[in-house]
């Protein structure tokens, strides 16, 4: 048996997210018919993370353990040539026994893009929330070091999720213009139920002068609704997963 | 009455090409209609050139003739309201009379992306051609060279396609990299029919080294033989208009 981890991207505007559901399509079922196809036989999948409905990948990572002969540098054309066009495996690479897509991850890197041109452009309209006001990018900048660091981030995390602790470890928030778009990048070392975009819409209420950029008091406060908007799924990309 | 020019951006993948046709869905029928809406009478387009089936624009340039007092400022809002997510208006502004966006146009400026990753990312599948294998740059700047410049183009032209003339003035041919994208970004006078597109697949054939980089022999054949493929409508863009 060999244990084999890919890089997987995907739009998911078309999916259920990546988790397997019953009566819906996921991400992960469509992967794991490839393997099968290509494997022949039934295979489980190991993920990094579950990627909410509408949320994309380019950097995704999965392992599976199997006893196969194909080339590790053919396995993604293999799978490529079995999945639909808005699923493409970019690398495979074997991985000692103990390696676990999930419990190996020693951070993860997501990207939330804001299209804040007065129209939006329509080739990211999939990919890019459209903000058509202006957004302070200096306001956005302030209001996100506050949120870096060692916190309780029970304020942005949606209500009703059980886990058993809420404080996480926040490596980088970095809200940058690129052309007519806001990138915010964020690296933890996890992440609560829909924390990205919680923090994503509290960021753009500071951007639009809805609120100061001091965010300290709404992760002293630990409740939800202290803190801002939860922006849409599909300006959402996990970007990287670090081991 | 007033003369009015919209800049105008679209997906193309989902229509028939830019001009109104009977039984076929198309870019034309879908901005008519919102002006009909908008201004509540009929009104004929005029566009700067008609893209074909499958090919994007970002910066396509219509014109028309209405005696409205809505601010010119808002209308494309006004439009997009009543346009589908694929479409989008993002300029107006007030022409003088005898503006005509096909006649008055002095160049037109196209952009064909081939993405030219091992495997292709999934966010552009619908803006790029993907081709797997390594394309060699120098030698599709060397072949590019060769077609700069006011030729008969006729061996770039779909055949049976019927013209006036088939001269055309290549005043820009550049190929660039842009990360993992090979992007051709190419003006002229005007383009013959599939022009473009053909002159990509030639350009992809010589950085594959199916043929020598010098196209000169091709231009003077005068025949579609000599040249190479024709490269998918998906990797095209309309990029601007000038005038």
């Amino acid at each position: 048996m060999k244990n084999i981890k890919l890089t997987l991207s995907y739009a998911g505007t078309n999916y259920h997210g990546f988790q397997r559901q019953k009566n819906a399509i996921t991400i992960q079922e469509k992967v794991e018919q490839a393997l099968q196809t290509v494997f022949g036989e039934s295979i489980p999948l190991t993920a990094a993370g579950r990627t909410d409905a509408g949320v994309h990948a380019v950097g995704q990572v999965v392992n599976f353990k199997v006893a196969t002969s194909i080339p590790i540098n053919r396995i993604p054309y293999a799978l490529n040539a079995n999945l639909p066009h808005d699923i493409v495996v970019t690398a495979a690479e074997f991985v000692p026994d103990d390696f676990h897509a999930r419990y190996c991850a020693k951070s993860k890197v997501y990207r939330y893009t804001i299209d804040n041109a007065e129209h939006p452009r329509v080739f990211t309209r999939h990919y890019a929330l459209h903000i058509g006001y202006p957004l302070n990018l200096t306001l956005m900048q302030q209001a996100a070091a506050t949120l870096v660091g060692k916190h309780n981030f029970r304020s942005f995390m949606a209500s009703g999720s059980s886990v058993q602790t809420t404080e996480r470890h926040l490596l980088r928030l970095d809200v940058q213009k690129q052309q007519q778009y806001i990138e915010i990048t964020v690296e933890a070392d996890g992440f609560l139920y829909n924390m990205i975009r919680i923090i994503t819409g509290t960021l753009i209420e500071v951007g639009r002068g809805k609120r100061p950029p001091d965010l300290t008091p709404v992760l002293n406060e630990r409740s939800r609704a202290a803190a801002g908007w939860t922006a849409p799924p599909h300006g959402l990309v996990m970007l990287e997963v670090k081991y």
